[in-house]
């Protein structure tokens, strides 16, 4: 089934303690889509500048990312964001964010996006994420991702939002930050008081919590000892898990589950190497091979 | 078997943000062996002086708990600590430390602890944990914990100590002092390459890893909205994961594995309430059905 991206598109510069990168393919929506490749045909909506390398949406278009709906603003520039990550490689600063065409970004999706019936509404402004959101009359499960800086900027944009979503996924330090809990359990329980049917938080290292009326659980990450590169996890986290609902076409209890640890192992393939090389040399496979070891991790 | 722990007995003081307790039965081998005593019987090794109230000797002792080799130091006071609990309830800071008759330990077992098969080294100095390996001269398994101090100040001690263990738990912080990697996998196998056939890094609300030359695992911590007091959480998780395999009397990959269950299981129910408090309203038959659970939420 196809599944719609609405999100940002961006030409990072990552630090690392030993090795730094610049202007590399980034942004939420082409992690989500490239990671959500791996399961289904994936439509791409967003906005770049005509400083954006064709070579990239090649890189898109031939793994079945439909690029329609990526608008060129001509004159513009694409969306950078430079960042360094500490020592601990968790935590990170963000060193400079050029917004460019993404101020002004529009999202007027091609008609057939709007019949997509699984959406993912990557992080960004609540106003780009709820247009979108109306003209996807046809989406039989909407999600969407937010983040600190709207969490404290658009609160009544998330409020109108959450009402609007089967599912939330968002990190550990912004669940507590919505909520004002630190206990996770009892956030993602709050968290989905306020609209989404259910909620996942993601944990980085930690793995993944998820929440519904009748369910709470926790998955561990896979445990890598490669960790080059965290950029762009948590978004190929949503790409691996809406991806695979989409494939199954049914968003059923045990479904879920099965998405949220493809979810989490490719968030671990992704941060074996900057940008999405380490996803660029993966098959589905490995992520196969990768989740046979996974649940034989989970067995006791 | 019979399970052997040598380690501090306390009286602590704990202020979380609702509530304060004073003097309640704490430490490391306190903890332990109540968390122990639901899977085999279990010898105490420690010290007390004569403040120490009876009940708490009764208390231990209708465990099945072993007290011959609880020391009471005629005109001493108990080793006390008193801590306090911030509001996410994982950090915490000591207010008040009195090692009193901790300071003189002289670790002096009985006679029949020699032959105990399974035998933990709680935390604390390597000069008390060492003279207790070497009575224990029929231990089959001898598992240790330390602590960021004992990294700090005794490196040489830790350096003999680990040499002598089949395992070594610790958290994961102190795994990160230990071998100055922020990456537990890294971090875990670099302790075990220091001497240990196994170690366990406890993770608190994130659960435990597992790494021995074959195996790298993690498992999550069992999902709770309740953290009343997490004091004692991670030397329960030693006694449940020692006092399993102690029950099962071998230490197979296999057997090591539910044991780390069992132990994040324990932990689970000791955060619940202060002290010992909720581990003493509840049987095996309530940490059994929790292991269903905890299984059902793994499998999918």
């Amino acid at each position: 089934m196809p599944l719609c991206v609405v999100g940002s598109v961006a030409l990072d510069s990552v630090e690392t303690p030993t090795e730094t990168r610049e202007n590399v393919l980034g942004g939420s929506a082409v992690f989500f889509s490239y990671a959500a490749s791996f399961f289904t045909t994936v439509r791409l909506a967003g906005v770049v500048g005509d400083d954006w390398p064709p070579q990239y949406n090649y890189l898109l278009q031939a793994r079945g990312i439909d690029t329609a709906g990526l608008q060129v603003v001509a004159g513009g520039k694409t969306f950078r964001w430079r960042g360094r990550y500490l020592k601990n490689m968790n935590d990170r600063e963000t060193l400079d964010l050029q917004l460019n065409v993404l101020s002004d970004f529009d999202p007027v999706l091609p008609e057939p996006y709007y019949r997509s019936k699984f959406l993912f509404l990557a992080n960004g402004s609540t106003v780009h994420q709820l247009k979108a959101l109306d003209q996807c009359t046809g989406a039989s499960l909407v999600v969407a991702d937010t983040m600190d800086h709207y969490i404290r900027t658009e609160p009544e944009g998330l409020k109108t939002l959450f009402k609007r979503l089967d599912g939330l996924v968002l990190n550990d330090s912004e669940a507590k930050l919505l909520t004002g809990d630190d206990n996770l359990v009892r956030a993602g329980h709050a968290v989905r008081k306020m609209g989404p049917r259910f909620v996942v938080i993601k944990k980085g290292e930690h793995g993944a919590m998820f929440f519904s009326q009748h369910e709470t659980y926790v998955l561990p990450a896979y445990p890598t000892a490669e960790v080059v590169d965290p950029t762009g996890a948590g978004d190929s986290f949503a790409g691996g898990m809406m991806g695979y609902l989409a494939e199954q076409d049914n968003f059923e209890p045990k479904t879920l589950k099965e998405a949220l640890a493809y979810g989490i192992l490719i968030a671990s393939f992704t941060v074996e190497d900057f940008s999405l090389d380490r996803l660029r040399t993966i098959q589905r496979e490995d992520i196969e091979h990768r989740m046979e070891e996974y649940k034989k991790m989970l067995s006791f």
